[in-house]
């Protein structure tokens, strides 16, 4: 580390010097030390796209969700009137690393969301990043509101496994691409600010 | 900071002082002395009400939720038996300062809960506080279960965004009033006990 | 804050040396430094059992969960084909020390979880562990994905409150057995990183 030359004030300075550094924390434990890191700036930064495909009564082939869950009068083919309050959909979604729903996926996006408001579209959503790749092994897990309407919109990274052990942040979804209300696109910017 | 005014003992000891200052938590890293505080008292503490008006068929304009999902023969306009034992609702609620329904909105809490016990009323809650005004900006996002007989229940606080930005902590869940099947009011304190 | 003031080189030696002690990491909360642990070992890990019996048309007293939702044509009393996609259970399972549907209770698993592919079993889950006993008074909450043919499959500790008061960490799931499409036992083994 950094020298501490000290012009030999009197001989006893570096031992003294030692011992502080070994003593002057005594309280933080042994293992705060090795943890990566904790920072204000993100410890870990990724980017990925996932691909939504609405099952509408058609495409049974090709659909990655499902509405599950509607109001009394919902007949969970179609998303319902009243900004599709209350419609409940389960998902498995390829992730890419572009932009392109016939990329080879890297992994799925696995989870629910839910429409949670009759005036505007707003959604919340429960899911993880669920990959087995030679490039990430483990999970992701997020959660928050998505005031879908706006261009940004933060969630939480609420924790992860493997790879991903014990993380916490924030993802910044942002929808790339929707077609009708079949299929959308989101990006998703996960910054992790607690890595081990 | 505080003052170190030293009656010169040699002159040396300032430095050496100053250099301690620096060095004496060498694996600590930087950035974790300036978050703003992770303590044993919480760091925030807030208080709010929210608001449910479930849907139940007449109520279409007032309602802030809906029962869409029912266990089979549940038909989702009204509670099921049971002690409503598989009902899960979406809500829309506002969130206001005191206990008055007809407050000014400080915010919403979007989410979800159902009844998960056939014995008594219990539940479970996942949902955000989204924040939109001059006094807080972003979510605060919570998970956990609900025995809501009982007259104060604790979840978590799994995340938060914007002014919330990766708070962790604990809320605790009051019923500050009902009406029959319809209407329900929560108190919530929340403490947090991470703040960045 | 505390005078630092220090007379004269040669007695002043082991005084200033405590005061070092003190002082040495003054970013550092104080607070922080009464936290149990924070490590890269569990700082607490605990095994229990819990038991799914999913109602099916026939035992209703027995069940201690329901499918809630599935897709357009799902009928909820049994899981549903595509590998039960979509179908979305809460339940309020009772938790066990052994592997024995039988033994007394230590608390209850109350959440939800669903099928969410279509070519294999996978799951999502949200629930807490709910303990009101000598030995355990709070909550611990889970989510997570769970990739149910695996043997063993991560979900991470979202949080906790009472004596599980702000914990993270990650349980391992195993299903321990099933029988038919109507009752699972898993084993949770769960590692805390974060205990206050």
């Amino acid at each position: 580390m950094a020298s501490i030359g000290n012009p030999k004030p009197s001989p006893f300075i570096p031992a003294f010097f030692a011992l502080f550094l070994l003593l002057s924390c005594p309280a933080i434990p042994a293992a705060a030390r090795t943890r990566r890191v904790r920072s204000l700036k993100p410890c870990e930064e990724l980017a990925f796209f996932f691909h939504d495909i609405i099952y509408d009564g058609t495409n049974a082939k090709n659909a990655t969700s499902a509405i599950v869950a509607a109001p009394a009068g919902g007949d969970k083919i179609k998303l319902d009137g009243l900004n599709h309050f209350g419609d409940l959909a389960v998902f498995d979604d390829p992730i890419t690393l572009d932009n392109n729903l016939h990329s080879k996926p890297v992994g799925r996006a696995q989870g629910f969301y839910f429409y949670d408001k009759k005036e505007i579209f707003t959604a919340w959503l429960g899911f993880s990043f669920v990959f087995n790749s030679t490039e990430h092994r483990g999970s992701i897990n997020f959660a928050g509101a998505d005031p879908l309407m706006n261009k940004t919109r933060d969630i939480s990274v609420i924790g992860g496994t493997g790879d991903f052990f014990m993380a916490r942040g924030v993802a910044t979804l942002t929808t790339d691409a929707f077609e009708g209300e079949v299929y959308f696109r989101l990006r998703v910017d996960i910054k992790l600010y607690e890595c081990w």
